[in-house]
């Protein structure tokens, strides 16, 4: 725990996160920041004194009472946490007096949040007072509050009040009616009731005082019971005042009050609930608990995400899911969004999944709602609510209204066309089942789900007679910034992918619960007639796609809008929407959040169409720079970081995971305020484990293709696949080698204290055995001329290692092109340039090569080339060194390219041996580093600044032979070994 | 106060309003009933227990606050009420325990609120309490509340605490941020600040005990400062508790919540201050106080209803004005409207017109935000709000958000069209002035309000090139069930009156104040263009009103609607919109509220067009039934009291004005939970004032032209007229006479001790010179045979004295027919009527007659015809009497019919005679009630159960001559002397 880093006045270890000074500024979203909970509450880390500019908030899962515009939401229940310290008359306030030290710190290990304050009362009385706060996760009905004061250089009297507020507010509205209140001898109660849901809350607390003769009083004036304590203490007395408080509401027994007061009399003391409290989350973490070590930001903030989900996940109820601002905020009004189904599940699928199915299950119970909204809407089955609540009606508001008294109106159309939400649903509950093989729920909850979205689905497309397609018109698309348009790609193939999976389901349930099917089709009418339409829908739905180009069109004219250049705008503090105005936006190129590549991420899990690395890298290129990913939504950076690991953008995809995993700990968005970032917490959760991690689905299990981050010397995670854990820890140094679990056997050849047996070679092609830069020089050149702009040999220097994208970006300078010229001078220059090297020859081949492959080849060392050239077997063929090279890993072999490792592991495979017996011969960095990844040994030609990495240095392979490199091999591997020891 | 009136729980004396068990159900709108307040503030009769029922409100003029939709409301401010009894530990709630007795009651001559219990406490202790409240009329910021408990039958240990709620909300919004709060030696206060306005606002609290040894405590929980109580009381000793309240905003100083605590250190005795509150309430009430004698729920629901107007005046600021429900509920969420100007303000400015003038002085203030809504719509000038808060801006809702999820949004245009409301604030301005002559203010604020929004009008209008007029289209008229008409005549007409009065207003500055008209014009730009273009408007603005029928379309197209009867939907509990909707609303011929009928009523006043008695009848006998005036606008029953009172339908008349009177006390329209009706209050004043009391202004003088509803013994009341007082004391046997007023010395008949001195005679027609009688029953057995109607000599009986379209409907008895069907019906009859009275011969002179006339002429009396039919003229000639005749007083000369003396009187005038040197010869009840009232001698001919009021009493004119008559005259005279005496 020494090691800490500190950001915008927060300090973080591995476990705890922070403050040691109060900025104004961030007042309210470090009250999200310290936001407690226990899967049934959430209370937000607001301070016991009260502030008038503070927003306390204790949300319970499925509270929701009416409100106007957002036809209900998440009430605020009555505020558990008002404990006011009053020394010689002075009540302590921040603002008043003096503050000589402080610190707020969450422990997100323990589940404890505590406040140390040094404070001078403007009397001049110093005093030591410290807080400390949790939600019981081991009973989640109980909450503990413990107050300590410690006079330090006089003797005070020393007043606590230590109260429930029964007047707590949803930005202003109070959504309750003050019952009844009272005393017991235990303490004080307050029985409410929400307005128009009329759900009744029972709150009932006592304090304990220890250290100091005190005298106890109870008032109860109306809705603020209140119990207070007079004592004195002298300098260096500690006296210490708990307060427990019980709450129950008319959602999960029948007199909550009643119960409460109950509960609150068994209590044990403070010390042990805390205790009990304390193990609980023990157990939690060691299902749930990723270490990442070298990187102490991206461990704290890896709990803290995790920690925010744990916390307001349903444990005991199937009747509620996590809201988007999760309990913690009143963002969203506690509405329930695709955010929980794509973004937040994976990680309880995975490590709870009992969690999961509570939350899917939700779904089950709010099929009803969803069926109203079809009905509504005037189509067939179960269409679900864009936001959700507690009947599954559609409750997104219709409108925005304006600040100003002539500000116009502005419409919200989600929940009119942003339909996806019903296909999420089972995307969700598919993976759900393959993940746990829970047939039970499949059979009794699952199946319906799936089913009734498809009769859903089925009522929704429209048939083009004209192109003799199905079409999917009027939507809204993963990406927001578009409201109106047609054949969205993503929507149309989670359609299709949903009714191929329905499909499934009924044949799956008529071989194995024929009685269910049968009950199903009598309730939901799944007639053949209705298989067969989804069958036609599957055949012949429109997906935007060019086979030829791999690119897929985000919807139908998307690639006919306004083009943009996101780099013009910045820098920028607000979204491209906000900037542009909704209208505006509408009308250009810029995506609000990933929305084709949001379609690649889901379907690859299941590498199905349209995912290919192909499709990925071309489409990345697209879409990636026309996603607002900074202001835009925040469910875009962590599927962003994920997919450019993919990609081997190592760095990129650490700055997007950074932006998730930060969000709400430095309000990286400017809104924390409102709550936490629920998508972005399992978005986080999703690129440590299935990006960095990457962890994927192979033969029944799952397999790590891991990828860390710069720094990360280990990740550490559990994985529940079916019922069984698979632990997984990851080092820099292992991460050359498809792995299913860590207590596999590998052979590493860092590790290993002989010398290295080098049994293969793979060569990269360009720069190593020939040189094309001449061909890339000549091909931008004769583009240059047709184009007009300015380019010559020494420009062409700069573009060494830089992209065909970049380089024509260099080339084209301060003019503007739109996409489609831009896309179609990359592509000529690429014609030039596949033309030119058909003139390569035997000539072309750098020195020194054709001896050194003819001597491996007579040492029976095996040989491969490895090249992200989509040119390299036509080149080889020509340079006429194809019969002596074994295997080719090429630009069509793997996805991620360089400096991921899968090329050269590719092309071991492909040889048949293990990296540790391979050496990688490359002239660019990126290649030594993708080499290393693999666990090969590395050859690198060129300066030690671009190849330093490699275990030998050459200039070129003039002056080597294999005896010589083979010594050189045998050296790094004893200094390797040496400097290990 | 012997007498009282009993009414649903609730007893009525002339001045108090008790309540003495309390009906469940009527728990919210009694709450409004007992609201008290001081032109500062106004609070609700809640209960100072408090109950989760209960809407406790305190709203301040003009401490608004932004809300979603609605914009800004009046902010509920901290509950000063809260004050709870615990008698031996049981906490004194009506729901528990046993309420052995129980009176609520408002006492409006002293502006006190009290409540007499009797409880027997669940543990069995008797006891008494007894509230008192008053908010302070002497000293503004000064709240009083009083608690006396008396144990009956056993020493008691009680606790009274009495505290501050800084809890308020409005329908579960609170609006306030708690700043802080503490003690001093005098109490405990609070400190808090609106969440968007920034308003500050300063309570503070004390309270005094005496009767028993108690002991005190504070205790601060946050936002609810509480002082406690506790002793023990025996019984029969009645221990005092009194609460004293001091509240500020930072609106009328600058540190509230400093001056709040000053103020209580500084505060009298509770009974000092209550006894200065109702020495202030008697001043106000010797202004503004109305007696009825006769009708005791009369005479309490006036004052009630002007109690409640006095308590929302603002008497010591002029930027606010009373809001639609006053200060005493949350609807319409404190927005003024018309209802102020139009239906409020004329209480005040002909009692109270320095609160009159705070309120227009408000409209001044305001102007720039009517100038922002001007430039918003494209117009130029000052367009108000049709709902105005602090700013002036419009602040109307433009949705009215659906309850359910798929509901639609239903739009409100009144922001967009209902523009009337421009001309209604110069209508009140212009009135105010003519009221008061207070030429500084016109100068001041007045003529600005009338030039800007006349400049509003003129870019407003339309030219219609085609028929060469100015049109307004597509507004909202004073009847709010049709949303989208084109020239309404209400709407045109006042635009009319308004342009007529901005060039008069435009000269008399010119002429009296030009510099200040030199300034106007270069801040408006009132060029010679800008006013030709008024005289234009003036000249071409379209009035649908056809000169050949008297009747004004409502708006163009209105008769096309489809037509209704709205007696087919007896017995209804709601409104006509809510019965057929608002679409189908719009296509009917059924309003809301007057409209035509308002427009009358507006221009009644100073007799301009379209009004006359003959227009009103017509359009009364149109508008009256097709309007919803139970569940419409609750503006409207009071207009039609007063227009059924001029058209002598007294039994409507007071039918509808009782309508208006007992809305709130006893929630006639079931919405009074919601707040007073503030305009329906006003008209109350208007319908007694000018309606029953008749109160015109003739030769700058106000004059009476009293109807006293039946029953009422006297109507006394002052009118203020250009600073001087005129006291009305109007009693039944004397509403004879015009008057102007009290004091001013008037010979009446009744009183003179000497003979009569007859001048002249005035003699009714039908039944007195001749008998038409036949021609009518032959017109309408013409009709009857023509429509195969049923009708012979005997019905024809029953149709004496009976209103021509009343005949007609007793002729169709239970066929419907529509309006127009019963329109041609009733013309064709009359024509029927009017060509066999061509007929007519001397010969149809009745017996006695000629001689008695011819003897009159003789002794040099003057003869005059008085005569409601409009045919008089024509039948006088043909009887060949028309030499005799020296004036002519028919249905054209006087809008009012008898009853009303105005055809005597207008008679009377024409021969040069005072009304006691007139006999007038009736042979109908209301005859000779008219010439009573007119204050003449009478003869009536016929039995005494119809003319028995008469002086003299003749079957008919057969056997008398001038010499009997003066002898009976002079008996009569006599005997009235005698009874005098």
């Amino acid at each position: 725990m020494d090691i800490k880093a500190h950001s915008q006045h927060l300090t973080y270890t591995d476990w705890t996160v922070s403050e040691t000074h109060l900025a104004p500024e961030r007042f309210n979203s470090r009250e999200t920041t310290f936001t407690i909970g226990n899967g049934y509450l959430g209370t937000r880390g607001s301070f016991e004194e009260g502030y008038s500019r503070a927003l306390p908030a204790t949300l319970i899962h499925g509270v929701y009472d009416e409100v106007p515009i957002v036809y209900t939401e998440l009430a605020n229940c009555p505020d558990w946490l008002p404990l006011v310290v009053i020394v010689d008359g002075d009540r302590f306030r921040l603002e008043r007096g003096e503050i000589l030290s402080y610190e707020r710190q969450l422990d997100v290990q323990r589940g404890v949040l505590s406040r140390k304050v040094r404070w001078r009362s403007p009397s001049g009385i110093t005093i030591d007072i410290v807080f400390e706060r949790f939600a019981s996760i081991a009973d989640q009905h109980v909450l503990g509050l413990r107050c300590q004061v410690t006079p330090v250089d006089s003797e005070s009297a020393i007043e606590v009040q230590a109260s429930i507020n029964g007047y707590p507010e949803n930005q202003g509205f109070n959504h309750w009616e003050l019952l009844d209140q009272g005393k017991t001898e235990h303490g004080v109660w307050l029985n409410l009731r929400t307005r128009s849901s009329r759900i009744q809350l029972g709150m009932a607390t006592g304090i304990k005082l220890s250290g100091a003769e005190a005298s106890l009083q109870v008032t109860n004036p109306p809705g603020y019971p209140t119990l207070t304590a007079s004592f004195l203490a002298s300098p260096g007395q500690t006296v210490t005042v708990e307060k427990l408080v019980t709450v129950f509401t008319s959602l999960e027994c029948e007199n909550p009050v009643e119960v409460a007061c109950e509960k609150l009399a068994q209590l044990p003391e403070y010390s042990s609930l805390l205790d009990a409290h304390v193990q609980a989350w023990d157990e939690v973490w060691q299902k749930s608990d990723i270490v990442i070590e070298g990187d102490v930001t991206a461990q704290l903030a890896v709990r803290y995400n995790l920690f925010q989900l744990l916390i307001c996940a349903p444990r005991n109820n199937d009747r509620v899911s996590i809201p988007a601002k999760t309990l913690s905020g009143f963002g969203y009004r506690g509405h329930i969004f695709w955010d929980t189904e794509i973004f937040i599940l994976p990680f309880f699928i995975y490590t709870q999944p009992e969690l999961a199915r509570n939350m899917l299950t939700y779904r089950y119970h709010t099929l009803p709602g969803a069926r109203r909204k079809a009905v509504h809407y005037g189509y067939k089955g179960a269409m679900y609510a864009w936001e959700s609540a507690e009947t599954g009606d559609e409750v997104t508001p219709r409108w925005l209204p304006p600040n100003d008294f002539y500000g116009e109106d502005i419409r919200i159309w989600c929940r009119d066309r942003e339909i996806h939400i019903s296909a999420d649903v089972a995307y969700a509950t598919w993976f759900y089942w393959q993940a746990t093989g829970d047939d039970e729920w499949m059979r009794d909850c699952g199946a319906e789900i799936i089913l009734d979205t498809a009769i859903f689905w089925s009522s929704r497309v429209e048939y083009n007679t004209k192109y003799e397609r199905y079409e999917i018109r009027e939507v809204i698309g993963a990406d927001e910034y578009h409201e109106f348009v047609h054949n969205n790609a993503f929507t149309n193939r989670m359609v299709q992918w949903h009714l191929e999976k329905a499909l499934y389901i009924y044949d799956w349930l008529g071989n194995n619960f024929p009685e269910k099917l049968n009950e199903l089709d009598q309730k939901l009418n799944l007639s053949s007639g209705r298989r067969s339409r989804w069958n036609d829908i599957i055949a012949n739905i429109w997906i935007p796609y060019d086979e030829s180009t791999g690119l897929i069109e985000q919807f139908e004219g998307f690639f006919q809008l306004q083009d943009i250049n996101l780099e013009e705008y910045e820098p920028r503090t607000k979204s491209m929407q906000a900037i542009l105005g909704i209208e505006e936006g509408n009308k250009r190129q810029v995506l609000k959040q990933p929305d084709v590549l949001m379609l690649l991420y889901l379907m690859r899990q299941s590498q199905e169409f349209p995912y290919s690395q192909k499709t990925l890298e071309k489409n990345w290129d697209y879409y990636a720079p026309r996603t607002d990913i900074s202001y835009g939504s925040s469910l875009g950076p962590a599927i962003h970081a994920i997919l450019a690991s993919d990609l081997g953008k190592t760095a990129e995809a650490y700055e997007r995971f950074m932006q998730a995993a930060l969000v709400d700990l430095e309000d990286v968005r400017g809104n924390a305020a409102d709550g936490i970032h629920g998508a972005s917490a399992g978005g986080v959760w999703q690129a440590v484990v299935l990006g960095f991690g990457g962890i994927q689905i192979g033969n029944d299990e799952p397999v790590a293709h891991p990828h860390l981050p710069h720094g990360w010397r280990r990740l550490k995670f559990n994985f529940l696949w079916r019922g069984k854990w698979h632990a997984f820890d990851l080092r820099p140094q292992e991460d050359m080698e498809t792995r299913r679990h860590a207590d596999m056997e590998i052979s590493l050849p860092a590790s290993s204290s002989e010398s290295p047996n080098i049994r293969g070679f793979i060569f990269d092609l360009d720069g190593v055995l020939t040189d094309t830069a001449e061909y890339h020089y000549l091909a931008w050149q004769k583009l240059a001329d047709e184009e007009g702009l300015l380019f010559n040999r020494e420009a062409n220097e700069g573009l060494r290692g830089v992209s065909r994208r970049e380089s024509l970006l260099r080339i084209v300078g301060d003019k503007h092109y739109p996409e489609e010229k831009l896309q179609e001078m990359m592509d000529r220059k690429n014609q030039y340039y596949v033309d030119s090297i058909q003139n390569i020859s035997p000539k072309d081949l750098l020195p020194g090569v054709l001896t050194l492959l003819d001597e491996l080849r007579q040492a029976g060392i095996k040989i491969a080339l490895g090249s992200a050239s989509k040119n390299a077997r036509p080149v080889v063929e020509k340079l006429g060194i194809a019969n002596r090279i074994d295997a080719i890993a090429d630009g069509y072999s793997v996805q991620r390219p360089k400096p991921a490792p899968d090329l050269f592991l590719y092309a071991a495979n492909q040889l048949g041996l293990e990296p540790a017996q391979c050496v990688v011969v490359e002239d660019a960095e990126a290649g030594i580093e993708a080499a290393l990844a693999a666990g090969m040994w590395t050859v690198g030609l060129g300066p030690a600044s671009r190849v330093g990495e490699a275990h030998v240095i050459l200039p070129n392979l003039a002056d080597t032979d294999w005896t010589k490199l083979r010594a050189k091999l045998n050296d790094a591997a004893a200094q390797q070994q040496k400097a290990r020891v």
